[in-house]
């Protein structure tokens, strides 16, 4: 029931992720006499689909500490609660992000060994693209949390893109070793040394993001908001200036029409659609949230985020991946101590 | 003797910003050999400069302390002597920038009241453009420093673009008042009851930047730096991705001819010559750095930013202001206290 086109964008998103995952079931949760009227016009969804009714749902200005208080019986909370279950390998919402973050976290419970989970999504670079963590989940973080952040992207882009051992950059203001705060100065020693499925580039500066020198970018949740913030206001910036230029004059008008299928192609890259989707990244159980605005296509693409991670057990490997680390760690300061 | 292309970049950049400012006079410091050829091609700059001959030049590789103790003979340090004797009104350097900082700090000293010198930058928007402050020089700020970075990016503000009443906003993770780290939060609480020059308008996030939803985007150094870097780094990746777009098929490209003037009017707008120069603000003197990279016309948009603030006194402007603050928070403890 979340987000600004729920509950058709919702359904129409599932349809089309269906078509591409033949055999994935729903399990949909929210109110029936919205919902029904909406599922009767998709067929194609008729075996796939179990609906669980709720009247209650989580408001967009929901706090977070109300929405756990209050949202026992709204369509999120149930939703979670049927992951926590195993009745379903993920819920995906478009709803309060506050709000499913704080309910994840409460009923799916942090993995073991991670400190504080994060929030992953995919951008897209001169490369493809790449995703950064945290986004914003965190305000303040240490050293620990930076290289928890590093396992568990690493091992996100090695599940949903397929590569075997991808490239981790920290965040940082400069790519020499004495920059930056003691947190990402303390995490880049440590993870310089690990022999995890991950090849850390180190350092790593603003405009890296963008151009895809890593397949992980690693930063604090405050950083890290920021700079997303900052290239998706840059990006509509741009989106604007190239509207005005287009609109100028009769000839630019002309031009525009006959570059027009280019300029489609360049906005199928842009398009946030391709790339919608944060991932909540250490919790025992799979949370994806839909960006509020975005319509079927968009949460289609939410939706594969989950089943990728579902199909190829992120979970379990982001386990392994934390236990070699700890182990590996624990052989070091035997041996240092020895 | 710093950046890319100088010295030619240098004195080409003077000869532009004199016919701006025709009273200008130019006290350069270099290598009078790889100079003097150069000057000899701009007769128009003929009465307007001094030349200081020296050999040494910091170089772009040098640490900051290095240049500190090894570099005192040096153009850059030279310069900023000169400046700090009241013989130039500031210094302007295309150079090493954590050399220009370090040297700057070192003899022009922090104004009174100002705990850390902040990077302040003119950056484009929606509306025009807005500065943003620290874009690096501080890793991590407390109340103080963000309080102190917002007097001093609303008084250069209101010195450069002639803006009587700034309005100021403090970068943070949302908009809500409960949102963010301490020291964001403190120095918002604090800054809501000041009588300052400026309207404070409270937190914004990334994607502000670039809409220009406040005159002045105050932040610590770590994060506007990355946020900086990252909106550069869209720019670029945007830049590619028309040029590919263009490039596609014969339609497109006749479609770019056509619209070839609007698109330059585009460039001209996010084209960042007309953006350069990073003021050093904090300081008892006037310290600008140009990018590296740029040309003789990103050169003269730096000289023009150290003529407005040298013209319009900015640093009597920071001052008064501070004092003003320090007066009105101690007036506010008496009443407390009473």
């Amino acid at each position: 029931m979340g987000g600004d086109a729920a509950p058709d964008a919702v359904v129409g998103g599932a349809a089309i992720a269906r078509e591409r995952h033949p055999g994935l079931r729903f399990l949909l949760v929210g109110d029936q006499q919205a919902i029904t009227p909406i599922l009767s016009r998709h067929a194609e969804l008729k075996d796939a689909v179990e609906l669980r009714h709720t009247e209650v749902a989580v408001k967009s200005t929901d706090r977070p500490s109300q929405a756990l208080r209050q949202g026992r019986q709204s369509s999120m909370r149930l939703a979670i609660d049927a992951v926590a279950r195993g009745e379903a390998n993920g819920i995906v919402s478009a709803g309060n992000t506050g709000a499913l973050m704080a309910m994840s976290r409460f009923v799916l419970k942090a993995m073991p060994g991670i400190d504080r989970p994060a929030i992953c999504s995919f951008l897209p670079t001169q490369r493809g693209e790449s995703a950064m963590l945290d986004l914003g989940a965190n305000v303040a973080c240490d050293k620990d949390n930076l290289i928890q952040f590093a396992i568990m992207g690493a091992a996100f882009v090695r599940t949903v893109l397929g590569l075997p051992r991808p490239s981790v950059g920290l965040l940082n203001v400069g790519e020499e070793e004495m920059k930056g705060n003691e947190a990402v100065q303390a995490a880049a020693a440590l993870l310089k040394d690990t022999d995890l499925p991950l090849r850390f580039h180190g350092f790593i500066e603003g405009d890296d993001i963008a151009k895809g020198t890593t397949d992980v970018v690693v930063t604090d949740g405050f950083s890290g908001n920021v700079a997303l913030k900052a290239m998706e206001g840059t990006s509509k910036l741009y989106s604007q200036f190239l509207r005005t230029a287009f609109s100028q004059s009769m000839l630019s008008k002309l031009g525009y029409l006959l570059a027009k299928p280019a300029m489609n192609a360049l906005r199928q890259r842009v398009d946030p659609r391709h790339h919608n989707g944060g991932v909540f990244l250490g919790l025992n159980g799979i949370s994806v949230k839909s960006h509020g605005g975005t319509d079927a296509v968009g949460y289609a693409t939410a939706i594969g985020l989950a089943v990728d991670m579902a199909a190829d057990n992120l979970i379990s490997r982001i386990s392994a991946d934390m236990d070699h680390f700890v182990g590996h760690d624990q052989q070091q300061d035997q041996a240092a101590a020895n």
